[in-house]
């Protein structure tokens, strides 16, 4: 039986992406790879990660390794709502949803809310799940482009004008604004404040995904545009990937509850109710203090992992390359001189460099970027970060001065 | 910020549910509950699978910890590939697809089968959670009447038939063939072939959901729907929420190829990867034996509460009432004589009798049935299924007097 007849117009627009052809290429043995925003295991408390498998285990099986509620066991959705409040955002458990990590929570709200042809704004560049999640929904995406501040929110004001003056608004706008995915940004106070002002005004949900926010590297901590939100228009997003591990896949939406509610109906129909087994580990772990204390571990592995980074990209980096100096999180981006295209020389950096890199292209909704990539400093050693660096650097030196 | 005028059509169909109100009042404490589908933490080898937690943890932390890919660790497809193959599904890596549980693949089917107003076909009764999760996508579910051989596939071929004629064909068949849910009847052998045979002549994809197809509590099995197909026409679904634990949120897809390709893309925009750690945990179980020998003490403690819950019912039930003879699974379905209404009694039932059921009108599309329950003999104790049926029969008893 042949399927292809049988889909649904939505099914038919997503063909295999680009982005499963490149990690293709990038998943080769004895590659130094840049490219995926894999956490490191050896920056986890791994002992104590098994201890408190151990104990919930041995106490509590009947809950551990039971279905629990749809939106989460309680007492853990109070454990997020709590740690929100001590990042000024006010949220209880009727604010808050368990998720199969930030991108499920986000994936639902595409399924709540968009219409095939509806609009959803980003940053240009973004994360490339949401441009392909969105895809799904037969939605598409427009991107802002970004300064060294992070979203150009005179630019989104402009949109935002136009839109309603065209009458058809943007569904939701998802923003990324500390540490941001792919370029390591973080947005300015005062466009924090911007954001949350035009999304109220013209009466658009923002989504603010922080996968990163805890993985502060230096520089202070900007509020949360939740904690600014005096509407309920604001959309946190969090996961557990960053900070406890992502293999139990975890994660959370604190919004309204009338979102959560509805959410909670279209959860009951994907999986049921998240990992149970995965709550009670990281609840065991975040109350015996260990939540915290793996942080600031990973805080210090990826604090020196980024300066060798940037080190390396000064040496060996072509003259007239631009990158930035991200605050935390997992990324740098680089911007290249000169007439470079990164999605074209991937092969030859894997195949004869042996280092690999996230062409910076798959983060524009419309594929442009030509001359940047996304350089990740969570998984790679020291070492290995700094060979990286060296050899495509090598490369790109190379070939500017070949068709310079 | 209010949400309703921002939802998609999709979305304003979802009300809070019927069945969301009947687990409100079944959920109190001090009853009895014969209605819920959960599993008895009890029937496990929990210090064998703590073992397996801690020594997954303790050897291979950077991969139980980690993302995995998105179909799932190519082992355990491999594992989860061989052990349909043990049950003559002929089936490799290539064939499966991990997934959150079963429904989560069912889901995704629909997201890429379903467009609005497209009609789905099950057994009346069916699980509830199906008609639910395809009224999200604005489908629809068709019931199609059963007999003690499970689907009368006579008028299935009758509506197929009609559905040519009309110029519109169903999208899927959907069907629990072993130890259905909610009626405990198993699928006989001639309407297997049947079934499938009607679905290749038609072009109608099969979705045959086996949650419950390795609790064979008495009888031989028939062969699954899968085994039987020659044209790939058939998508198999399991779970190891009945077999493992629920606590893990792990199922699978076993299809075409082409179509695990499509999940795939489905998956990457959903939840990324099914949990790397829950799959070491259960491959590990798995290749000690401990999967195998669970089954067998599940198979056995289910055995010993299915007999005696159909003695309660013989003895405590009010004369002239039918129930089935599930020879697996976790659920036996009675229809009353005379005029009850199992819906408007659970009220009374949970608060005056403390014992609580599932109305069989939750279970058909057009919520028909009124006289018909769900009875679950899979987590009480053997004592609380002969107290609680024994309330229960006493009050349908007292009720029947009343106003027959």
């Amino acid at each position: 039986m042949s399927f292809e007849t049988l889909y649904a117009d939505r099914t038919r627009a997503i063909k295999h992406s680009d982005v499963a052809r490149i990690f293709a290429i990038i998943e080769k043995g004895d590659v130094i790879s840049l490219a995926g925003g894999l956490p490191d295991p050896n920056l986890l408390y791994v002992t104590e990660i098994q201890e408190v498998a151990a104990k919930v285990l041995r106490e509590i099986p009947e809950q551990a390794l039971q279905y629990c509620p749809t939106p989460g066991l309680t007492q853990f959705r109070e454990f997020v709502a709590q740690r929100a409040g001590e990042r000024s955002v006010l949220a209880g458990v009727e604010n808050t949803i368990i998720t199969g990590g930030a991108l499920q929570a986000f994936d639902y709200l595409c399924r709540l809310l968009l219409e095939p042809g509806d609009e959803v704004i980003t940053e240009a560049p973004t994360y490339l799940a949401i441009i392909h999640t969105v895809k799904t929904y037969s939605g598409y995406t427009t991107g802002v482009p970004m300064d060294e501040h992070g979203m150009r929110t005179d630019l989104l004001a402009q949109i935002l004008s136009d839109r309603r003056e065209a009458g058809k608004m943007p569904k939701f706008i998802y923003v990324i604004p500390n540490f941001h995915n792919p370029t390591g940004l973080t947005l300015a106070a005062e466009r924090r404040s911007e954001l949350v002002r035009l999304g109220a005004e013209y009466g658009v949900p923002i989504i603010e995904d922080d996968a990163y926010g805890e993985l502060q590297l230096e520089g202070e901590p900007q509020p949360l545009l939740k904690s600014l939100d005096e509407t309920g228009g604001v959309i946190f997003l969090g996961t557990f990937s960053k900070i406890f591990c992502p293999g139990v896949r975890l994660g959370w939406m604190i919004a309204e509850p009338e979102l959560v509610q509805k959410m909670i109906l279209v959860k009951q129909a994907n999986d049921q109710c998240p990992n149970s087994m995965g709550q009670k580990m990281i609840q065991e772990f975040g109350e015996k203090g260990l939540l915290a204390k793996q942080i600031i571990k990973i805080r210090h592995g990826l604090g020196r992992r980024r300066l060798v980074m940037q080190e390396a990209l000064q040496k060996f980096f072509p003259p007239g390359t631009q990158w930035t100096n991200p605050q935390g999180g997992y990324f740098t981006w680089a911007t290249l001189p000169g007439a470079v295209d990164t999605e074209e020389l991937l092969p030859t950096a894997v195949d004869q460099w042996r280092a690999a890199y996230v062409p910076g292209c798959c983060f524009f909704p419309d594929r442009s970027g030509p001359n940047t990539l996304r350089l990740s400093y969570s998984l790679a050693t020291e070492e290995a970060i700094q060979e990286g660096i060296s050899r495509l650097g090598e490369m790109f030196g190379n070939h500017l001065a070949q068709v310079g």
